[in-house]
């Protein structure tokens, strides 16, 4: 039932593979939003990715049932685990709108904010990948903050300018919905990042 | 000043207090949506069952000063009344907004919605009167995690059909408010949900 | 690299340089509403004092990584840190919002938010200038809550009457955003507050 020899290198393993999932589904919005090809297809394929992300997440908190000494305090895989999986619900939630609000095509903002979001979610990557090994995970901390304070800019601008167009309100509301989202986006990677600073000050 | 004898069992009792009386304002809920007849009148009872809440959530926070040792940490103790308290708060919000905005009637959504809010403060019900006694917790704990998916996918159809019906945009800003408060009060519970489980297995 | 003496005295006083500097900021937010002179200027000004809260944070941070014993839980260090620094970023949205969206000039409504803003801010500061010396701080989370409470009815009012008045749904849109944001400005005065009441029950 339980492992009493900790097997620390396990759970970094698992964070490695929910952090690329989470990078994949990244990698999906942005390529969604640029091609606006085959948008039911896109978000298919993103939902996939999402009920992967379930069963990792399902996975790191078995394990976590099983195992008596930890590398890690369990709050701390915990919530760890927890910030991973709602990037990528969000993720998820944000193509699924895209669709169900029949959005005609994705603007110049809505895209940028994804790029955002894969570049937030490929230091995510790399830091996980030397949690427990580099200080360096520090700098892409560093560089996810940077990248949400600049989401946040482009959304703030991308919603003042959606009123100053004399838009229909019904596409207000909505694309105002779709680029919180995706500023919550970052925002939810910046929550990961702030874990991951606080497992290094923690450790080190 | 202090109990120096944990009375352990008191604890357990005013979470099913809590439970209970949360349980008995999403009921009023539920008719509410149901039968609107004097929604005034509903939210009013709506009204008093918060208060009675609040005077619940407080008789927790003084126990709790004055316990010297707790049954569970009393973090977990202050985090599971806190989430109970936010659940309660919602549901008040809610039908005090159908009341303010001047809703004509509940849309079939909003009813299931409501039916569905109703359900998963059963199961907190359920799961708060084994709490400390059997792991059955964690089955009630699943089936609120399901309600809430459930709620999620009404929820985002809700607002889509909203923007498909060319309706007048004031309604649609204030029936999305009042579906997302009514997500938000499922999240709210999943949220329960986590810290019961988290106690259930920090000591077991 | 360490301060193997803990010095005490020195998280208490950047606690409340941080809640004055909050102070400020809600102070020129009350001012920008009131007035609605220059609200570029104000709003350039109360960007000043945010960035100054970024460096108090910063450096609140960093003496905490390089403190072996603090004189009260690291933890609870970083969350006050965090809910202090939180309520600035948000006034800080309000006031650059209130530019971008091009608001022909405050409702009675929005400048009773900002003068509550301002109130609950004034019992930060002397709740923080307490912390650790009085059990006073605990007057002042309530009477905190109590404001939350006043700025949680006038909002929905506010919300409700702006669909009452048949306005035009994008200065709809733009007012319910404000008025969301200036009372969630509260609900994080609210959640120092909490802050502030656990260190003080933890402590004594």
């Amino acid at each position: 039932m339980f492992n009493l020899i900790p097997k620390e290198e396990k759970f970094f393993e698992m964070f490695q593979e929910s952090a690329q999932n989470i990078h994949r589904g990244a990698a999906l919005l942005k390529e969604m939003m640029e091609t606006w090809q085959d948008p039911a297809g896109m978000a298919k394929r993103i939902k996939d990715v999402e009920h992967e992300g379930d069963t990792i997440t399902h996975n790191i908190a078995r394990k976590l049932n099983q195992t008596f000494i930890t590398p890690i305090d369990r709050e701390d895989i915990y919530s760890l685990t927890s910030a991973l999986d709602d990037v990528l619900d969000l993720i998820e939630a944000i193509s699924d709108r895209m669709l169900l609000y029949q959005v005609p095509s994705p603007t110049p903002q809505a895209k940028r904010l994804a790029q955002i979001i894969y570049d937030s979610t490929a230091e995510i990557v790399k830091g996980v990948s030397v949690l427990g090994k580099s200080n360096d995970v520090l700098k892409m901390c560093v560089e996810i903050n940077r990248l949400e304070n600049e989401a946040d800019r482009i959304t703030r601008d991308a919603i003042a300018s959606l009123f100053g167009e004399g838009k229909d309100p019904i596409q207000v509301i909505k694309w105002k919905e779709i680029y919180e989202n995706l500023e919550d986006t970052t925002d939810l990677c910046e929550d990961v990042a702030n874990i991951l600073e606080s497992i290094v000050l923690k450790y080190t």
